[in-house]
C-alpha cells in the first residue's frame, strides 16, 4: 500500500527555485524505494509573478494550496528598491497571509550546531536547541495606520494584539516540544518589563499552563538579555518559545549561531492540521547571487526534513538529517555550488535500516 | 573662575551603588587641578526605596532633579520573582518615566572593543559604532490594555506610536554624530516589511533628513538581518539608528559584542538641553551579585565618561577614556574587585596637556 504525499511548492524569487530545486531532488531520494509516492504542484508566486500579473495571492490559489497535505517553500521579494514593488508587499500578502490563513501558529526554528560547521560562537554539538515562535498575532497582525502621512504632524501606530486563545495554543505546543526533548526545559521571552499589558497576558498563560507540565523547568529572560545569554551560552537554552516580532528577530540570531543562515530551517506548523503547514529555509530570496548556483540549499534541505518530520516519516527525516550532518563533516571549507552540495547530501543518505 | 557641576546621582539598586561609587571616584579623580567643582545630590529611589516607602518617583523629587545640570544612574530593580514588587514596575515609574518626561530621545549607545579586552566575536580595535535609539515613543509608550485578564477570552494590546517630530529629532542627531565620525556611515533599522505603518513613517523621514546630508552614506537593515550583521560583521558598522525597542534589544547584543555587558554604557541626551540628560550603564541591578564588589564598574565609569563628554568636558572625557583604554590593555583576564577596577582606572588617568 503505498501513502499518496500532496506537496504545493512555491520556489519564489531570487534563490528560492535554487534552493527548492535542490531539496525536491533529497525529499526524492530520501523517500525512493519506499511506499511514499509524492506528487507537487507548483505554484509561481512572489515579486517575480507580481511583476509580471499584478498577483500576490489569488484566492483561488489559496483554496488550491490549502487542498495539499504540506507546503515547502522558498523565499520571496524582489530586489530592494524596486519602485514597482513599493505597493506591493509581498511579505504581507503572501507569506504572512498564508501563515495566519492557515493558522501557522506554530513556527518551529531549530538551532543545531553540526560537527564540522564553523562558528565563532560555540563549540559544534554543544548547540541544540528549537525556538517556537507565535505565528498568528503579536506586532504582526498589521493593525496601526498612518495619519497625515508626509506631513511634520504625521503619526503612524502598530497594534500587538494578543490573546489567551493565541498564546495559549503555542505554549503548549512548546511545553509539548520541550516534553519530547531529553533536557527538558522551557525559557519563555518576551519583554514584561515595558510591554506591561501583552507581557501580563503571556505571563498569565505560561504560569496557567506550566502546571500540567510539572517535569518541565521553566525561566524567564526578556529579550534584549536573551540576545546576550544566546551569544554567550547558546549551549543553556532546550526550548524558547516567544512572541512572533522577538522570535523573527531571534531565529535570525539563532542563525548566525548555528553556523549561518544558510544552515537556519524552519516549519510554519498547523499543530491541528485544519490547514496544511509550510516549510521554508530562513533565509530571504538574496536576489544579488539569484541564479548563480552560490547559495547553499542546506536550508531548505533541512527545512524538508522537517516536513517529513511533520507528516510522521521519522525515519526519512532522520536519513535526511544524517546526510546533511555527514555532508557538514566531510565538507569543510571547500566552495561548492547549490547543486554540488545537494549531490553531495544524496550521495550521504544511509540505506534504509 | 570655577564652573559648579550640580549632578544628581540616582545610585538604585543592586549594584548600581557600588558601580556608582566607582564612577564618582573617577570623576573626581578626573576634573581634579582644574576650574571644575562638582555638587552632588543624591536620590535614593529603586525598588528598595519603594519596599521602605511605596514611593517610585514622587513629583517634588523629579522636580529637584530636573534642577540639576546631569543625572548619574545606576540601575533599578529588584530581586526577581519579588511579588511585593508586582504591582510596582519600577522600570515604567522610574527610568522610563525619566527618559519620557525629560525628552531623552537620542539615546546614545557606543559599541568600542577596546585592545585587551576578550570578545568571540571580532578583533579588538576593528569594533567602534554607536547605536542612537529613540528614546520617547514607539513601543515604549505604554498604549495598550488587557481585556478580561485571566479568562481564556483574555486580549491585551500594545500601541506603538510614532510621530514624525519624535522621529526627526533622532534621525537628525543621528546624522549629525555621523558627519563628526570619520567614516561618516549612517545606517537605519526597522522592520518596514511587516510594520508598514511605522515603516512608512520612519522611511519618509529618513529620507527627508538624509537629502540634508549628502556627505553621508545610508543604508537599511531588516533588524532581525542586523542581528547576523553585528554578530558576522560588527566592524561594518558606524552610526546605527532605529526605534525604542529595536534599539534596546540590539544595544544589549551590541554589549555582547563589544566585550560584556560590563563595559556598556548610555546616554539618554536631551540635546535641546532642555531637561538635564542622564547617564547609565546598559547592565542591570545585579541583585544576585550586589554588595559582593563583584560588578565592573567600567560601563558606570564609560557612562560617566559620556556625560562630561555633554557638559562639554572634552579633555576631561578624553582622559577617562584613555586612563579605560589603559586599564583594559594592562588588566588582562585578572579577577578584581569593584573598588580594585576603580583604583586601577583612576591610576591611568592621564596628566593633563
Ligand atoms: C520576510 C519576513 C516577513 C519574515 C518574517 O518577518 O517573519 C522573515 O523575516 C522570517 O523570519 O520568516
Ligand atoms: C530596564 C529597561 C526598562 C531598560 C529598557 O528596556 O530600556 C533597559 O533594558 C535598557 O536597555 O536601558
Amino acid at each position: 500500500m503505498t501513502r499518496t504525499i500532496k506537496l504545493a511548492v512555491i520556489p519564489g524569487d531570487g534563490i528560492g527555485p535554487e534552493v527548492i530545486e535542490q531539496a525536491n531532488r533529497v525529499i526524492d531520494a530520501v523517500v525512493a524505494g519506499g511506499d511514499i509516492t509524492i506528487e507537487r504542484t507548483e505554484f509561481k508566486l512572489g515579486a517575480e509573478r507580481f511583476l509580471e500579473t499584478g498577483d500576490t495571492l489569488p484566492e483561488i490559489e489559496q483554496a488550491a494550496i490549502a487542498s495539499h497535505d504540506a507546503i515547502l517553500f522558498g523565499a520571496v521579494g524582489g530586489v530592494p528598491g524596486d519602485e514597482r514593488l513599493r505597493s506591493a508587499n509581498i511579505e504581507r500578502g503572501l507569506l504572512l497571509k498564508l501563515r495566519f490563513d492557515f493558522e501557522h501558529y506554530a513556527n518551529v526554528r531549530p538551532c543545531v550546531l553540526f560537527p564540522g560547521v564553523e562558528s565563532t560562537l560555540a563549540d559544534p554539538g554543544t548547540v541544540d536547541f528549537v525556538v517556537v515562535r507565535e505565528g498568528t498575532e503579536g506586532p504582526y497582525v498589521g493593525n496601526g495606520g498612518r495619519l497625515r502621512p508626509g506631513t511634520p504632524a504625521e503619526v503612524a501606530t502598530e497594534v500587538s494584539v494578543n490573546t489567551a486563545f493565541g498564546i495559549e495554543r503555542v505554549v503548549r505546543y512548546a511545553f509539548e516540544t520541550a516534553m519530547a526533548r531529553p533536557r527538558k526545559k522551557l525559557t519563555w521571552v518576551h519583554k514584561t518589563n515595558v510591554l506591561v499589558h501583552a507581557g501580563a497576558t503571556w505571563q498569565g498563560v505560561v504560569e496557567a499552563v506550566r502546571a500540567e507540565y510539572p517535569e518541565i523547568a521553566v525561566d524567564y529572560m526578556h529579550v534584549d538579555a536573551a540576545t546576550i545569554h544566546m551569544v554567550q551560552n547558546p549551549a543553556q537554552f532546550d526550548v524558547l518559545v516567544t512572541d512572533n516580532l522577538f522570535g523573527d528577530i531571534l531565529t535570525d540570531l539563532a542563525g548566525a549561531i548555528g553556523g549561518g543562515i544558510g544552515l537556519a530551517a524552519s516549519g510554519n506548523i498547523n499543530p491541528d492540521g485544519t490547514f496544511p503547514s509550510m516549510f521554508e529555509p530562513v533565509h530571504g530570496s538574496a536576489p544579488d547571487i539569484a541564479g548563480q548556483q552560490k547559495a547553499d540549499p542546506t536550508a531548505a534541505i533541512l527545512s524538508a526534513g522537517l516536513m517529513l518530520d511533520h507528516l510522521g516519516l521519522d525515519a526519512e527525516a532522520e536519513r535526511l538529517r544524517a546526510a546533511v550532518r555527514a555532508d557538514r563533516a566531510a565538507a569543510g571549507a571547500q566552495v561548492r555550488s547549490t547543486a554540488e552540495v545537494g549531490d553531495a547530501i544524496i550521495a550521504q543518505i544511509p540505506a534504509r535500516a
